[in-house]
């Protein structure tokens, strides 16, 4: 069970599109009567791939499903151009090559047993080795191959229902079983679809691979990616970047929060979950779209997907049903989403079409007057928009029912959606129907929204966090694209040795030479050392042991805080020295540090870890109750730019701490936030050499920002501390 | 615009479902053609009601929809049940006059234009009494009436596109434009519905009395409620506290948590939200449970009304879709819903039928073998249950595909599915099907679920939320059966004004005096005075400006802490009253309290708020950051139980701090709740006095609980307070 990729054939993506995705012969190799997935995907090609040339391979010959069996690929006689392999794991890198004799430059492998299961890890390793020296792109295996809506190809071993209609959504997903789910919420919400591939265990080509390949596809609007594991960063960045470029937004619906799911991961296709929070941190700075259900999955590609791209967070609604405005209005208040109040010229126009007994306000129910008069709804909504429509970036049109299929009268209803439609295509700003509820439309209904190009949500739950999704995508895709590196200067930092352990005083002295700003301390070694550094100092003083073997210093003694006066330091050090001698007679004991005592101001906790996928991730909290209880951090990966560090600190749920709450100064944010960059570029000085850099506390307050105290972890250091 | 119920004619709710829902003849006032309104509701009763003779009432006579209508009520000349009334609002009351004439026993006022807007407050009035008099139920007005499913009897405006599927779900909705969206996720979901109601205007009959007769029917399972507000508390605490008795759960979805929420709410039915936290402290006491989207309404009304009660939050997934395991995995986890290790026993049954490819886990993913070997997750399901399941609570089968409408053998699907039932069947705890989305099922796949009485959730983001509330419900229910009152006596305060504004001093000291542990402290009226007070505590003290008039005292220097020593104290004595009747010289100062310096420990946040519906609600919080910036309370109606307080305080968010965490000694969670019942106690024999109590900070560690200061505003009093 791996997540380092073997030898894969260098294949690039953009070429997929020609090589795997659009096949014009495809061999079923391995296929039978006997076998439910060979029959399904036969069919499947049988019925919607019908300018697709299939032949099927089984040694014996034969007929099977119905047709010529060749005995071997060679036997067809014909360029084959995508093989489907369902034959035992063994036979498989035998086949690679036989296709590629035969012509093929992908192939498909459904078998199961590779890198999933232990026993099936050089099984895997021999399939990829045989398709890079056969120069075939390899999707699998244990995957399902892919449904190509767009061009009607469909090598795919579960059955489907029906085929998909065609759309602007593409997906690909790490788990075959999630293909029927997402296609029936498809189906039942109209979503058209262009592609849904599996990418399986991903022994060679990759989720994100497949994905950017979609991308160079006109007909590609966004992808929605089901992850269980990022097996290729590079690659990932790749598409992520590509993705911001082209405004084809990634969508991502991620497994791994739970130790559970996990445990499901690793046994379902050998994917070692990383870290959730960390991932989200990525796929954030990435600008790819975190999503918590196939719902959101689902909903959020297609919007995305047919170019919704509301200009900010403001919406009108106009409804029919009073609930379902409240409904509305608070999930979009949840969702920080705005509803601001019309402006007088809107109010005027909507009073002159709304009966007496609505009132003219956002969210806006033209009450069940709409029975009496159908055109009520639309008729404010042209006055809305006519009116300007100024103050927001959508709107929400509720008061309409897609009408169901035993309508008395389909083509009314197709004449009044076709007056909508006019009015939702003047229009300067996206008008979205919503249902109130994630129910799913009619045939008819779905036809009507496909020709008249109506954009719909699911509902108010999933509809509005969709939408949430959407707003917030240009401006984030637009920080992407202007982001630049801060031009900060590389730190030369004082010699070090990885190989030793550090103390507080070497590692705060180590971050202070690359230009973090820390606190002043003194080691003394003898009690007429400590004496003179604390008189040195003015004001009460406090004393640590410092030692590289002791993390955690106050649980034995080895702590005094507040200490004011020679005889008061004497005291406090001999105690100190006695009961750290006692308690822990054979750790290595540098001396006492002696540093000047500090009161108010706010703790924050800063660190820097590196993790084995993304690399270094900075972390950043604030200390006491909020970090230690309620686990209030946010990360990032780096580098980071100093406007992204303020966006960090904004993002703390306790950080109105900073800006002056409970009676204090507001900490200078501008000291803090340099003190963090400074941090950041140790780290980029220290390369591959840490593990784990922390700084605890980061003290601000009004004037100063400081380190109190430090712990840096070097690479495959083991921790050895005595505690 | 009120939120409080005239003369409401005296009803009991019981006799609803005789006088009320099940009429045998319904006459339609005000019927015309010109309506659809009018149109929908005679259809609705000609389509759906073949038993209920229906009457138009149309005072100029002819023929409305294509049959007779009757100049009068009297004219009718046969027994009329209920009269359905869609006329001018002026004439209303009139018409109810005359439906009590004609033997009617209930009303449904269609017609708009009453409590929801200023001047139809009076008509309200006028419709109400006249009720009154003639004795008739009233549903409405601006009510859209219900579907009685179960009876088929459906005086209802708004046109269906197909009768409802019944089933023990009901649902009471303050929203008419609710019930389709209600309709449509049940008909999509295959969710059997024995009642929609809409209460509307609930000028006399509310929510919960409607819900209070439903509840009495032995279909009915479970209620879902749309509250825009609870117009009747006594009748929602009779309602609530009957569905506890009767195991029969009512789940609510409430608007009111936004601003704009609110806004819209009133505008719709003149309905004042309440505060959204208090009522979801209240819900929550009565055992009412809360959702928070229409989807979780549905589903969670759906799996209650089945009866599906699990005995503990413990979980068993048999899927055939790593992906949708893991997603489960994931949902449940952020539920605290466990998925614990199978046992050996149930290990060792499933490792005999589970193919070497699939790992026997939980969740268990019997893989794609599934698709060549059809039974093989029932076999799977079979064996574990025959292994005892003795882990689990429930079991989510996932590894079925409902048929779709066009499946090639129906029959074959039908035959599978009564092989599964026979198995579900059999099991001791619930298992229910599971689909991976929300997604709708087939005619086919309803008919089944319903002929073979199968359960099912509606996929992982929806479904596994309601079965959350399913697992919790029976446990909540349990406590609040066997809930009783501890015996505490009542305490006798020592005398007060509740004319006077108290200072911290009266505050504390009314506080003592009921039982409160409260700071010894001593009120000094001269430097002398405050002397021999410090000199009296052993240590340092702090002294506090006393005025009823100054609420932040430390803002005008009127508090000192850490004095230590005779001088110390008179100097701070001196300077404090200085200070003070330099910056408020108006204001009455009674002196200066002396008491001792406290350190460590933790400090909460005790209050306890007059509800204007809900009357006092008890509201704890952790002090300092916790309760400051991220507002971490809980809520409860008063009265408390001692268990209620625990489980109050272990509810905070930053309950870790109370059991000891960063170093400290667990605090005496005994006392602590002894001074919070005492505080309620307070309460209790304040009566109606107080508007508010609030003990900040009541500090507590592993030995001592005491308030350090309080408030005490009382009922009615205006805050002139000098800041």
């Amino acid at each position: 069970m791996t997540n380092v990729i073997d030898t894969v054939p260098d294949i690039d993506p953009a070429s997929l599109a020609g090589r795997l995705f659009q096949p014009r012969s495809v061999a079923l190799v391995g296929a039978t009567d006997r076998s439910r997935w060979s029959t399904q995907t036969f069919e499947n090609l049988r019925l919607y791939s019908p300018d697709v040339s299939v032949y099927c391979v089984s040694p014996k010959g034969g007929t099977v499903h119905g047709v010529r069996a060749y005995a071997s690929l060679a036997d067809i006689g014909a360029p084959v151009d995508l093989v489907y392999v369902m034959t035992p794991r063994e036979t498989v890198p035998g086949i690679l090559q036989q296709a590629a004799a035969a012509g093929a430059r992908a192939a498909i492998v459904l078998t199961a047993g590779f890198g999933e299961s232990q026993d099936g890890i050089l099984h895997q390793s021999a399939v990829v080795a045989a398709a890079a020296d056969a120069g075939l792109a390899l999707l699998g295996p244990n995957g399902n191959g892919f449904i190509n809506v767009n061009d009607r190809v469909v090598p795919f071993g579960l059955s489907l229902p029906r085929f998909p209609q065609a759309g602007p959504a593409s997906f690909v997903l790490q788990s075959g079983g999630l293909v029927k789910p997402v296609l029936s919420l498809a189906d039942a919400w109209g979503v058209g679809v262009g592609m849904v591939a599996c990418s399986g265990n991903e022994a060679a080509l990759t989720a994100a691979d497949i994905a950017r390949g979609l991308l160079e596809d006109d007909r590609t609007g966004a992808i929605g990616l089901f992850l269980e594991t990022i097996r290729d960063p590079g690659a990932f960045r790749s598409l992520a970047a590509r993705a911001v470029e082209l405004d084809k937004p990634i969508v991502a619906l991620t497994v791994g929060r739970s130790d559970v799911a996990k445990r499901a991961a690793l046994a379902h296709t050998g994917a070692l979950a990383a870290d959730s929070a960390v991932t989200s941190a990525v796929l954030e700075s990435l600008g790819v779209i975190e999503v918590s259900s196939i719902e959101g999955l689902v909903a959020t590609t297609d919007l995305l997907a047919r170019g919704i791209r509301p200009r900010g967070n403001r919406i009108a609604v106009i409804g029919a049903s009073g609930g379902a405005c409240e409904l509305v209005a608070e999930k979009a208040s949840e969702l920080r989403i705005e509803l601001p109040e019309f402006s007088e010229r809107s109010l005027t126009a909507l009073s002159a079409v709304l009966p007496d007994i609505s009132h003219a306000q956002n969210p806006l129910d033209v009450t069940g007057f709409a029975t009496v008069d159908p055109l009520l709804p639309v008729n404010a909504l042209k006055a809305f928009l006519a009116s300007g429509a100024e103050d927001v970036d959508a709107v929400l049109f509720q008061a309409v029912v897609i009408p169901p299929d035993n309508t008395p009268d389909p083509d009314a209803a197709r004449r009044h959606f076709s007056e909508i439609a006019k009015v939702v295509r003047s229009a300067k700003l996206p008008v979205l129907l919503q249902d109130e509820v994630a129910a799913p439309v009619s045939d008819l209904g779905r036809d009507i929204l496909a020709v008249e190009g109506l954009n719909r949500l699911a509902g108010v739950e999933i509809g509005l966090t969709s939408l949430a999704h959407a707003m917030r995508w240009s401006a984030r895709r637009q920080a992407l694209i202007s982001r630049r590196e801060d031009s900060r200067a590389a730190v030369t930092l004082g010699p070090y040795d990885k190989g030793a352990r550090f103390s507080e005083f070497d590692a705060l002295w180590l971050l202070a030479s690359g230009g973090v700003p820390t606190i002043r301390q003194t080691l003394a070694t003898t009690v007429g050392e400590a004496v003179a550094a604390a008189t040195g100092l003015s004001g009460a003083v406090a004393l640590k042991v410092c030692s590289p073997d002791i993390l955690h210093k106050s649980d034995i003694g080895g702590v005094a805080l507040n200490i004011q006066g020679a005889d008061a330091v004497k005291e406090a050090y001999e105690g100190m020295v006695g009961r750290v001698s006692a308690a822990l007679p054979d750790a290595q004991v540098d001396g006492v540090l002696v540093s000047p005592m500090r009161h108010g101001g706010v703790e924050l906790v800063v660190g820097i870890n590196r993790d084995p996928v993304w690399g270094p991730i900075l972390v950043l909290g604030l200390g006491g109750v909020l970090v230690e209880i309620l686990k209030d951090v946010v990360l990032k990966p780096l580098p980071v730019t100093r406007s992204e560090v303020t966006e960090m600190l904004s993002a703390l749920r306790g950080a109105a701490l900073l800006h002056g709450a409970r009676g204090e100064a507001p900490v200078d944010l501008a000291q803090l936030t340099d003190a963090v960059l400074s941090l950041a570029d140790v780290a980029a000085a220290l390369g591959g050499d840490f593990q784990s850099i922390e700084v605890n506390p980061l003290r601000a307050d009004h004037q100063t920002v400081e380190a109190l105290d430090a712990l840096i972890l070097w690479a495959d250091e083991a921790t050895q501390s005595v505690e």
